[in-house]
C-alpha cells in the first residue's frame, strides 16, 4: 500500500512520520510551502513537491491533511489527474463531511485521528483513536487495514457521528484549554505562580479515566454555595469577560445538580 | 507536634492519613458522624469523638477540615475550652479568610491543600501544594514545618492570594470537569463511546505541563472558522444550555486571538 500525503501541517507531519515508522511506503508529499514539503519528505523518504500538478497516480491512497475549507478545492484540483481520480482519496478532518470529495472521486472517505497535535511534541500514536469511514465497503476495509497498522484504537464512525464527536472534542480540548488560559491569565496578572495549580489540573484529568464526571464534581456551584460564587464574581468584576463565563458555567452546574436531585427525589417518591 | 483534626470528610481523611504516615501524632479526631470519626480515628491511631465538647486542650495545632460555612461556628464552640482557645487553630478552606477565626483565637491561620480529593482515590500527597498562612510569624513557621513534613510543595499564601487561587482553581477543576460532563452527556445521548475522547483529554492536559495554553489553542474558534462554529451550534440546538456555553466560550477564544493579533500588528507597525 502506497500513500501520498497532501499537507505537511501538524496532522500531516505526525501522520507521515507514524506511517513511515510502521513501514508504510509514502510515495509523495505535498505542501504549498516547498520548505515544509522538503522537511517532511526527507524525513519519511518520500518525494516532495509544492505543485499539485506534480502529484501522480502511482499511490493507492491519497490523504488530504489540509485545512477544512481547502479540502473541496484541493480535491477538485487533484481529480484533474485522471489516474488519481480513480484512486481512494480521504481527508483527516473532524468537521467536514466525507461527501465533500464525492463530486471528484468515486472512492472517497475519511481518516480522522482524534487528537490534538503540536508540531514539536511527540505523541503516543498507538493510543490515538483513528475514525475511518468510506462509502464503499472495500474502501472502508482498506482504511481500517491502514489505520490498524498505526493505532490500536480504530473506529468506524459515520459522518454524523464524527460531527458529534467533533463538537464533544471542542468541549474537552479547545474549551478546557481556554479555561486553563483564563486561570493562567488571572494568575499572571495577580502575580501568582500558575504552576501551583498544575497538580490540581493533572488530578482533575486523571480522575476522569475511571470516574464519571457527574459524580466527581466539587466546588461552590456543585454545593450551591452562593456566598462563594458571589465573592468570586465580585473579584472577577475586573475581568468582565471571565465573569460572564464564570456565571454561565456555574449556573449550568447548579441547574444540572438540581435536576439530578429532583430526579432522585421523584424516583424515591414512587 | 500533636494535631487534632476536626472533620473526617474528603480533606480530613486524606490529610489525617498523610500526617499519620509521616509520623505526625494525631491526638483526637472529630466528626459529627460517629461512624466517620471512628473510621478515621482507628486508621490513624487517634482518639475519636462526635462531641465537640470532648475536644481537649492537649494538641498543639487544631485543623478544621470542615465545610466553609461551619468554620466560624465550630471555631466559636471550640474556643469555649479555655486551653484550646490558646492553641493554634487553622482551617483548610480555599475560599474562607483566615480572619474568620480571629474573634475566637489569638493564634489562627490557614492550612490549605490545593487539590481535589475523592474519598476512595489515593493521591500523591507529596506533590500537593499546601498553602499556609498565619497572622503571627511564629505560627506561620510552625505551619510551614508541619506542611513540609507531608508535601514537597509548600507556599506561604496570603488570604487575598488564596482567594484568587481559589477562583483560578474553580476554572481549571470544577469548570473543566463540567466540560467533560457535557461531552460525556452528548456522547451518551448520541450513543457514542465517550472513551474515544480519553486520549484527547489526556493529551490536552499533558501539554499544559510544558506549554503555555495561549500557544497551544487549536479548533474552530481559534481559527475563526465560522462555518464550523455555525454547524456545531446548529447541532447543539437540541441542547440549548450547552449551546449557550459553546457560544460564550467560542466568543471568548475569538476575542482573545483578535486581541493578540492586533497587539502583534501594533508592535510591528512601530
Amino acid at each position: 500500500m502506497r500513500i501520498t500525503l497532501i499537507g505537511a501541517g501538524n496532522v500531516g507531519v505526525h501522520l507521515g512520520k507514524r506511517l513511515y515508522k510502521k513501514k508504510v511506503k509514502i510515495h509523495q508529499v505535498f505542501s504549498r510551502t516547498l520548505e515544509n514539503a522538503k522537511y517532511l519528505g526527507d524525513q519519511i523518504n518520500a518525494a516532495y513537491t509544492n505543485q499539485l500538478e506534480e502529484i501522480d497516480g502511482l499511490a493507492d491512497i491519497y490523504i488530504l491533511a489540509i485545512k477544512d475549507d481547502l479540502i473541496g478545492r484541493v480535491g477538485e484540483q487533484l481529480a484533474k489527474n485522471k489516474t488519481v481520480q480513480k484512486k481512494l482519496v480521504v481527508h483527516t478532518s473532524g468537521a467536514v463531511e466525507s461527501t465533500v470529495l464525492a463530486p471528484y472521486f468515486k472512492h472517497y472517505g475519511v481518516f480522522y485521528p482524534l487528537q490534538t497535535f503540536s508540531k514539536n511534541k511527540k505523541v503516543a500514536f498507538k493510543n490515538i483513536p483513528i475514525c475511518v469511514d468510506a462509502e464503499k465497503r472495500k474502501d472502508k476495509k482498506r482504511l481500517l487495514f491502514l489505520a490498524n497498522q498505526i493505532s490500536k484504537k480504530v473506529y468506524t464512525i459515520s459522518d454524523q457521528e464524527r460531527a458529534i464527536l467533533h463538537v464533544a472534542a471542542v468541549f474537552v480540548n479547545n474549551f478546557t484549554n481556554h479555561l486553563f488560559y483564563i486561570a493562567s491569565d488571572i494568575c499572571t496578572k495577580e502575580q501568582i505562580d500558575f504552576n501551583i495549580l498544575q497538580p490540581l489540573i493533572q488530578e482533575t484529568v486523571l480522575k476522569i479515566q475511571d470516574q464519571a464526571p457527574l459524580e466527581m464534581q466539587t466546588g461552590p456551584a456543585r454545593r450551591g454555595d452562593k456566598a462563594t460564587i458571589k465573592k468570586h464574581l465580585l473579584f472577577l468584576r475586573q475581568y468582565p469577560e471571565y465573569a460572564i463565563l464564570y456565571s454561565g458555567l456555574s449556573e449550568s452546574i447548579q441547574n444540572l445538580y438540581i435536576t439530578v436531585q429532583n430526579r432522585a427525589q421523584r424516583s424515591e417518591n414512587r
